[in-house]
Order: structure tokens, then C-alpha cells, then sequence
């Protein structure tokens, strides 16, 4: 076995989590909690797991939390913690969307930095908000546009930015499911009913559930600005409220290109998000469910195939690599990635030092934008695909 | 090794035919003699193969052509031909594309089978003009859009009008190349040089070349009728004065919807064309870079991966296979299909019977629809992507 | 997202783990750390961590672990911890090779659980009397054959076991790693130093190190007995004195054939585990570099595709599967589903239970097995090829 | 479109040929037409195609041939072929095996050249005899394997040649198939019922149909000289009497090992031809079924993917090359540039020319070769496994 990148820190004293949300039975609950425990850099130690107190009551027990540290009402969570010798030192929401606003409001005004899912709020009146509010609290505020945790992803970027593809031309991003194909939301499938439900989603659906990670992959990969877009919003399915299958044409600032397809109703699609960026001297590819690969083109050379850990992986992969090339790393190491980076931001804050300017996890202007992109979207497909400013 | 799949016939009276343009130094003349060749069901015995008598006879030469039958000028072959007792039955057509009109019109009107490179023809005026040409003449006109030659591209249509998938709702299709990444037209490559000269070129790049096999690839497979579409065409090097990155998105109908990305600025990709198309109750993707292969889903069950010749091939792909499961079939192979159905057809006509239904090549209608399909992405990029009908 | 598969438990009670070995500096050890740290299932509270004293102090403070229960011989350790009352309840055993066997016997005779990197032992010798060991203490002894834990591989078992494929006729594995492809012993890479040094190692190199693993993976999938084998092992690397490169012909009992190649010296390979599968009607393929699927062919149909939590996954995958098709589970979760499954039966123990019979990880018969077949090749390898019993 | 590697010459003449064996109901005849004329190199002109009269008469028709040229005696037909003023230059023996050497000693008596099908001869003895007869006649003569007449079989052989990947230490080859998983010679499947009948396949089943071509791919690539080998063949299907399942392990002159596995019981298996060449500084990797690429590594950088026609080709690939990279050349194209070569050579002989140095077709050698390998695997085989020379 080779060596490995980069050692993952122990320490003395994990940092101290809550979690709102994510009570039994929820789903990206769980993942956050795989995500916060891989490195053994965060204690869950308090959560408002649930809105129903028996439910909440009942979760906590299951986590072996401390019956006292168990709320029903996160805002008295956040007052209480924020006042404790040894209270929380941030807080994960795992909430239905449209309570992350109110929550993330309710801790950074406590003091409590926030790891938030995403799509980070509800509109962009209310992202602007929440810029606000992080920029007064002085807590860090990390969105978990999850993909952007993988180490190629990271190498992608480094190569974009180090111009090894020269300037870009054109940004190619989909993210292809199956899970809705049919009308599983009427039979009760909790997942599909409150995403294609329009008040709790927000009135998008496939393109903010997963078009809003596709967007920000191209725009953390390529670093361009997003300037306007023309869409095509579709729901396929009868009776559907919200769209299933979301195609967007791009232009960045500079000229660039893109187009972007999100669609739950690719039958033989289980998680495709798939990047393509091609530049004046070469491209680039990269899969979501082949998290470990990197296809490399200069333009006149034979394709290269860059592999996490392996020969041609730079500083951004190797930092947060783990364990060997060849050793597949997968989707819970990518999300427990964006945990560790924010430990590593929590630790420097401890320390009341700077953080390393390595240390990278979405924030706040990745949720905005992401806020952005999905109004871009609806108001152009409403528009019968006129393009729109984002 | 397995017993094949449809053998081809030998037979002891080859088709008579004859060429114009594909003279020394060509490209896509050489690859239709290597098509026409394959299966021996052609002979090549005349030839108009440059419009500059010294080469066309040089040409002649090199292909060991009677001089008698080589020709200066295409319409004194027509003439010629037509009136010789072994004068040629079909001729292929593989100059320069703003020269397929007359030649074309020159066979026609002598009662000679066209075989027609694409896009067939400059403008739908044209086009229709063909059409009833071809109406009135009574000769087959097949336009070579070879990819619709492979087995597995027969089979996905198959499988199709079938109903394997249900009905359609998505359909994505690209071509993607990268040998136009740099200015290479301006230092006299002469396969640049043409098509990226809008006087030549009809004024599409990269739609035009390779944009409109895409296209048609898409309406073979699916049998749906493209309604409108939304295009962006972009030239990318500095000084290209046509397109070579094209982003089109496409309404069928009956709902579905499509996008269709055709570039020539794409650094790893050297002739990337591909189609996925979903329905109500499964999905299809096929590469040409991988053309023996055909991954096949039915929604709710594992991938399935049919590969020509083998296990849950049908009859439509069959019936074009030469060589068993696992010996790949290529470019070549498809391409002489188109040119095996042509000679279907026309021993078919020589002996005054019905063509057999399953004999399949692309024809006037084909080469219509490329033509305006051209025309409605020009409108429609020059005017910011505005939905236009097709 | 669809839902998951299997949701792993939360217990109020984290078993109570120490470590022997895995110092700071050392690679598996942090591979068990963070496989035991996934799923919340263990904690960490004891370890004699180097044989350095001072190191064994240093790597417990960094893990955070009291100083009390931080030992420098593992000796003290198990007697100490047999006697606490919140002693440690089972023990990772991560040394070097040779130390395995006393430091196993010290923690069985105090009726620990064990948890055994492999290869188990260093002799057959060794294996007998640490079978007997294990029998008499009543502990559970799990020796990490990790690749077993991968959910794909438990699909191929299950599909065997049910017939799928018919009687076996033929296995090929096989292990590729390129690291040692240059002498970097020589040059003091430590992973490297022990591995091809014959006294540490064992007097095996690739067979003992990877070669073992592809035996107990293909032994593990198929049910099948080994019998008998002929090896041809050689040392491509100048002064090297342990194989790096072993070719294995296996006949098992029943007649199936069988190759096994293992190679540390193979350029473009990083941790290239495979295992391929024929029987009578069907085959089976499956990579460890692309874990999350498996490849599975019934003789006359298409070839499909079954992914880790898709369809035709069946529910000896499911119930060790975290997150949904398409979001890849890597190298570490499989890792963990082997602590996993060794927290299942520690439950059970606790609570004077019987052990679910799904419940599966590799114990003393594989280790043991490990063994045989690492004397059996060094045997028919001396032998010039000839067939041995294993 | 890129421009195309090497034009494929057009001659005014045609080489005059003729076949022995291929009538109708043959596979392999068929092959090889297409092959023929693919490249308008050949003229197929003579034949004796079947030992039954009525068979050849009417085989020869169907082709088109002169009914004075048909013939029923393949002696008739070289004695009669040599004294014509246009008699055949070449002769293509496409029988069944046991024939192949009565019928080359005819021809090369009468100083044609002679393409015959692999393998060449029923034994040593016979291989020695046919290599005198060529050495006398002055005839070129060919063996067709003609695998080795891919693009990027001969790329890798040039780069091996070069030092690309340093001294070959390891050399795995494979070569699967799945359509003798059941007993389809009893139930009169033609191309099973010659090949498993010991009478007229040699005593070798598998391991003569394909591992000689998977043998002669390992040799022609790597330049390597093999040495000696050990062999455990089986049947296994029941009642089968020549073995459907090879295992072999190989040694070189020079200390390479090897491996070779041909199995035609293996399902999911169609045509999985795969060569992998490990050296001192990198590695190769080529399949037959994606036979447009080469893997190659050198240590210590990522892997990179060369396509035929694409950069990195190098001048091997690129003078056997039709089209350009990404339009896929096949199974046809390489049995046609098998054939192509030796029209190279026949050309050269008529001008009274030394052949070009570049010319490469496996000839007399490569066909006893293959007769030793075989006889080598039997006796190995029947002596359990021993070690013996080839």
C-alpha cells in the first residue's frame, strides 16, 4: 500500500455540534452525521431533531444524547446552548428547506456557527438577509453544496485556475436521476412529496433539488461568472406541480457557454452529475459516480486519466485525500471533506488565528447564488426561454 | 467463434456506379469507395472526380477507370452515361456541398440513383426543388447519413417503435469534436479551410457539419417530429466567422424535449456523437465511439448492455450485422451499410419488385429536414435564441 | 434522493474499543480508526499504540485518549483492561505481521473480542493454536479481510449461493498494485521496508501482502474448497528478496479451475483487485476500483448492471448499504462494514444473544486458510510449479 | 473532420487471387472476401471452395466467378492457375484445419503466394516440412493472424521496441468466449461440432482456436521469446472431449513470466481478447473488443489513453490507418490490413522491389509457432501441470 496524501488531524477536543433536524426516519440527517463523525473531529452532543417534541425526545435518545441537551424548539436550543460553559459550537440544519431561514437566524444571532443544507433559503430576499446577519454574528456559515468535496473536484479547479486548459469556452454540466420517473410523490414516498410539493420546495423542483448542485459544481470548478440564462422547465409527469426535467443554456462573463440538464426522469440515471469544461488549450471531465477519476486533455496530447492520490494529483487533492490511490474514496468522504474544512475554520477561530487560506467549503455566496440561479431559471421558462439576467 | 448474423449477398451482377467529385487528395470520396466496396455489390467504372480536367483524369487513373469513362465535366457524364448500355446506374455525389444541387439535378433528370453526401443541399428551397426532382425522375435518392447505419442505432429505433422506453420525453443528443480548438483554417488545412468559409459552408460551421448528423441521428431513433428550437451558435477562435460550438434546445411533438450541443472547440473529444433518450418507462444510450454497444434500462431494473449480434439483438440490427458478437464493427461497416440498402433497393427496382419495408436508408426527407433544421438554429441564434418553428 | 437501503443503528452504548499498534506514523491503523468511527458503533478508550513508550504515549494524547488507559505493552494492557469495570470489550490488533499471534493470545486468554489485521498469523503452527485459542476463550476473533465487506461482493456471494450462475467452472482473480516497481525499500519507505523484508514479511512478499486477499475474496464469493495449486513466483526487482509478481493456478474441490495473479510491479495499476466468476449459466465480474457494481450475465441474455442500493440488488447487499444508488460508497465503508458487522455480534453477546446469521465478517477459518494458501504457493513456487495440496 | 493517418493506395492491377475452402455456408471465407476487398487490392478470380462438386460449382457462381476458373480439386486448380497467362498471383486457404497443408505444399509448388488461415499445420513435423517448401518456392506466404493487424497492436509493439515501458517483466494475456457453455455440438452447431471433434481440430479445442492467437498476440507485441510453460486444460462441458477452458503460465527468455487464459465457457464473454504488458518503467494495455485505444503508463505518471489516429500514434499505427480518430475502425479493417500487407509485399515482388521493412504479417514462423505452443500446452497438460519447453 502507498502512502497516503494527506493525515487527517486527531485532537484532543472534537468540536462540539448540534443539529436541527434529522430526527429517525429523516435522510440527509444521517448523512451529516456519517460526514461529522469519519474524522473524529466533531461530538453531537445537543439536537432539536424534530418539530413533534415525542419524535424529537424519542431521536435524541437514539443519538445517546444527554436528555437535557434534547429540544423541541430550536430557538430555545439556541438560546440555552449559546449560554452554556459547554454549549455547541455549531450547529447542522437538516430541516426542510423552508425552515432553514428562520433557524440559521435564530444561531447566528446566538453566535453559533451554521453548517446549512442546501438550497441554502427560500428566495433571494431572504439570502440577502442572511448575508447580513453572518456578516454581524462573525460566526462561519458553510452551505453544503456537498460534490464540491471531492479531491478531483478540487484538482479540477487547481487546474482551471493554474490555466491549464487556457481560457474557458464552454462549461457542459448535467445531473441525471431516475427516482421520479414515475408518480411516486401520490403513493406516499416521503422524499418525493414535499419536493414536489410547491409551497415546501419553493415552486422548483429538479432544478433546485439537483440543478442548483450542478450550478455550483460549474461555478466552483471554473470560477466564471454567471451572467444570463435561457431555460426550459418541464414536469413530465401528470399532475406534477413542479418541474422534473430543467434544460438551461449559460453565458458567463468572458464570453463562455454552458448548458445545463437536471432531470429525475432519466431511467438508468442513479446520480449523474457529470462536468465537462473545455478551454482554448485543453478539457477536462468529470463524473460524480467515478468520484475518483479526472480525465485530462492539452489539446495535441493523448487524454490522461488523473487519479485521487495518484501521479499527477496537486496540493488542493492531496490535502483532503485520505487514504491511498486506488482505495475508492466515495460520496460520504466528499461530504465528510466539507465537514473537515470547516473544522479546520472552527479550529483556526478557537485558536484566534487565520484560516489557512487552503481551507475551502461553500458559504454564503454559493447559497445566494444558488438562490439566484433557481429564480433565473423559473422566471425564463416562464418566459418561454427569454434569457434572463442571474 | 458464433455463426454471424445476416450474411450479405454475393451476386454475380455488382451495381454499375459512378462518382463526382472524390478525386485525389478528397477525403470523404475515398470513404464511400471504401463502403461501396465491402460487400462487392459495386462497381466503380466512371467518374467526374475534379472539376479540373487534369486531375480529374489523374484520378481516374489512380482508380483504374477506363479513360473513356472519366470525366472533366459531371453534366457530359450524365448525358453519357445515361445513354451507354452498361452506363452507370448510380452515382455518388461527394463534392463540395454547394455543388450537390446541380449534380444531383443532372442524375436525376437522366434517370441515374442518386447517392448524395449531406447536408444535401444549401437552402429548403433547394431542397424542395429536389424533392420533386425526385418525385418526377423516379430514381432512389439516398443522403448519406451513415451513422444511422449502425447495427445498434437500427436496433435503439427498434427498440423505440416497440415501445420499450414508453413514450419519449427526453431526448439529448451531442457531437463533439476538437480539431477546430485552433485557427488551423488559416494555415491552409484543407478541411478547415471549406467549412469554416461561410461562402462555402452555407454559412453554418459546426451545426451544419456535424450538427445536422446529430439531428438526424436523434429524428431516426425517436420517429419524433422536431417543432421548434432555440439555438445559440458561438465561434470561439478568434477570426472564425461561422459557428464551432452550437447549443440548440428542441421541442418535438407531443411534448418531448431535447437539447442537442455540437462542437468542434472540445479538447479530448475526436468524434464524439451521442444520444440518450428517456421515455415513460425506460431509457437508451448509445456512443459512436462505442457503436457495438447499446446500454438499454428498463425503469426499475438493472442496465442492460445488448451489443450487436449478440443476446437481445433484433431483427432490424441483424439484418445489417457481418461478423459475429464481439468483433467490432466500425465506421466503415456502417457506412456501407447505408450503401448495402441502397443496393437492396435497387436490385429491387431491377427486377420491377417491390422494395422489402425493412430496407432503411436516409433519403429526400432526411436531407430536407438537415437543411431546415440549419436554417431555423442561424435564425434563431441571430435572433438571442427566440424559439422558432422548424 | 431515494431512499436508503439499510439504515445502520444508533446505540446509547458505544462498544468500548482498544488498539494495539497504529502509532502515529503508522497507515492501516488510521483505516481501522476511521472504519471503527463511521457508524458511531465504537469507542476508542484504550491502546498500547507503539512498542516505544514514549511514541505510545504521544500517539494516545493525539487520539485524545486518558493517559491512564495509554499502555506501552500490550501484555499489561489486556490484563489491566480484563479487570476495569468499563474495560475495553474488544481489541484492534494492527502490529506488524509477526507480532499478530502474541499479542492476539494476550487478549483472548483475557476473553477480549479481537479484531486481526491480516494475515492472521505468520504458520499454519501459529493458526492451529490460535483456533484453539479462540474456541476455549469464547471471544470472537475477526480477522480484516476488508474487501468482504464491500456490499457488491456480498451480492456475488448471494447470487452464487442461489445458483445464479450455476455450478462454478472457473475463478480468475487477481491484485494489481504498481508501487513497488522500483526498489523504494532500499531508499527507506517504511510501508515498503517491512513488506520485502523476508524475516518481518514472513518470507512472502506480494502473495502474503495482496495475493491473500484476492485467495479469501474469491473463497469468500464462491463457497468453493480449494484444493490443490501450482505457483510461480519471482522477484523482478534487483536485490529484492520476496516475490513481488506471483502466478497461481488453484483447482478446487468439484472441479472448478482456477488463476490467481497478484503483482506489486504492474505500471498503471494502483490497487487493481478483481474477481471474475463462470459457472455452468451465467458469469459474474466484479472490481474493486469500481466497487459500487457488479456485472452479472445469464448465459443467452444481455449483460446487466447492478449497482450497490439499485435495482436487482438483493438483501445481503442491502443490509450493509448506507446511502443510496449512485452516491459511491468507497474502500473505508467497506472497511467499516466489517467493524460493523463485529458490532452487530458484540450486541448480541452483550445481550446473551444469538448472532444473526446474515451477520458476516472473516474470522479464524479465513485467516487460517490465509495462511495454508501463503505455504502452499511458497512450497509449489521452490517446487518449480509443482502442484501442492493447500 | 481530422485528416485520415496513411491513404490506402488504388492500383490499375488489381492482385488475382484465388480460394480454397469458404464455400457457401463458411464463416471464415467470408472473412476474409471482406478483407480482400476492402481495399480494392484483390481480385478474387479462381476457386476450388468446396470438395464437393456440386457445392464449389455452385459457391463459385454465387461469387461470380468464371465457371472455367471454379474448380473441385484445389491440385487441379494450382496446376491449371500456374500455366494461365493470367492465372492467380495468390491463393487463400480457408479449409478446415487438417487440410491446410496438402493444400499450401499445392501452391507453393506452383510458386503462388499463400495466405492460409490459422492454425497453419497439424504438427511440428508438418510446420518444418511447410517451411522448407516456402524457403524452395520463393512464395511469400502468410499465417493470418490477424490480430495482429489492429493499429494499436502494432503502436504497442513499436513502443515496446522503443523502451517505452523498459525490460518486459510480466506478460498477461487472455482470450474469453462464451458461446461453448453448452453442448451445442451435439446439437449440430457447425462451427462446434468440427472444432470439438479431436479428429479434425488437433486434439486441442480452446487452446488451438483461440490461445494460439492470444500466444501469437503476446509474442508479435512484446518481441519476447517463450521458453517453457506449464498448462492445466479441462472440459467442461460434459461429453466434450478437447478441452474448452486453457490455463497456462509461461516463462521467457530473459526471466519475463506470463500468464495466458483462453476460455470459450465463460458468459458474458464475446470476443475478450486483452494483452497487458508490465515493464521496468511503465505499462501497456489493450483490448480487442475496444480495439481504437492503448492504456499506456509510464511509472510515476498518469496513465494516458492513445487512440488510433489520435496524438501520440506513432508511424506503426498510422501507415495502417483509414479513417481518422473517433471513427471507429474494426475487426475487418484489421483482417483487411492483414491482407493489405501482403499485397505491399506482392506488389513489391511483381516490381522486382525488396519489400518495404515497415511490411509486417505474421508468416511461417508465427504459424509454427502456434503448432509448437499447442503441442507444448497438451503434453504439459497431460503431465499435470509440468514445466516443459516449448
Amino acid at each position: 500500500m502507498t502512502d497516503m496524501g494527506q493525515p487527517i488531524d486527531y485532537n484532543t477536543a472534537p468540536i462540539r455540534l448540534g443539529m436541527v433536524g434529522g430526527g429517525e426516519g429523516a435522510f440527509i440527517g444521517t448523512v451529516h452525521r456519517y460526514a461529522a463523525r469519519l474524522d473524529g473531529e466533531y461530538r453531537l452532543i445537543a439536537g432539536a431533531l424534530s418539530s413533534d417534541p415525542e419524535r424529537a425526545k424519542a431521536s435524541g435518545a437514539a443519538l445517546g444524547l444527554d436528555p437535557a441537551r434534547t429540544y423541541a424548539d430550536f430557538r430555545v436550543m439556541a438560546r440555552r446552548e449559546r449560554r452554556l460553559k459547554d454549549g455547541i459550537e455549531a450547529v447542522t440544519i437538516v430541516t426542510p428547506n423552508h425552515m432553514h431561514f428562520p433557524v440559521a437566524k435564530a444561531f447566528l444571532k446566538a453566535g453559533i456557527h451554521v453548517i446549512c443544507d442546501k438550497p441554502m433559503v427560500a428566495s433571494s430576499r431572504e439570502a440577502r438577509a442572511l448575508r447580513k446577519l453572518v456578516e454581524v454574528s462573525g460566526a462561519l456559515f458553510a452551505c453544503t453544496y456537498n460534490y464540491s468535496g471531492y479531491p478531483m473536484v478540487r484538482q479540477a479547479r487547481e487546474m482551471v485556475a493554474a490555466g491549464e486548459i487556457g481560457a474557458i469556452r464552454v462549461v457542459q454540466v448535467e445531473y441525471l436521476q431516475d427516482w421520479l420517473t414515475e408518480p411516486i410523490e401520490a403513493s406516499g414516498q416521503k422524499q418525493a412529496e414535499w419536493r414536489m410539493d410547491p409551497a415546501r420546495s419553493g415552486g422548483a423542483g429538479a432544478i433546485g433539488d439537483i440543478g442548483t448542485h450542478a450550478f455550483q459544481l460549474a461555478t466552483f470548478v471554473t470560477g466564471l461568472e454567471p451572467v444570463e440564462l435561457s431555460a426550459d422547465l418541464a414536469a413530465f409527469v401528470e399532475g406534477r406541480r413542479v418541474d422534473d426535467n430543467a434544460q438551461v443554456m449559460l453565458r458567463f462573463a468572458g464570453g463562455a457557454r454552458g448548458m445545463l440538464w437536471a432531470s429525475q426522469v432519466a431511467p438508468g440515471n442513479e446520480n449523474g452529475l457529470k462536468l465537462r469544461v473545455y478551454g482554448a488549450r485543453g478539457g477536462l471531465e468529470w463524473s460524480q459516480e467515478d468520484p475518483n477519476r479526472l480525465w485530462v486533455t492539452r489539446y495535441g496530447e493523448p487524454k490522461r486519466l488523473i487519479s485521487r492520490g495518484g501521479a499527477g494529483a496537486g496540493a488542493a487533492a492531496q490535502r483532503i485525500t485520505r487514504i491511498p490511490a486506488g482505495h475508492p474514496e466515495g460520496f460520504l468522504e466528499a461530504f465528510a471533506n466539507i465537514y473537515a474544512e470547516v473544522a479546520r475554520a472552527i479550529r483556526a477561530r478557537r485558536a484566534g488565528k487565520a484560516v489557512d487560506p487552503a481551507v475551502l467549503f461553500p458559504g454564503i455566496e454559493d447559497g445566494a447564488r444558488g438562490v439566484a440561479f433557481i429564480e433565473a431559471c423559473l422566471r425564463s421558462s416562464r418566459a418561454k426561454g427569454r434569457w434572463v439576467p442571474i
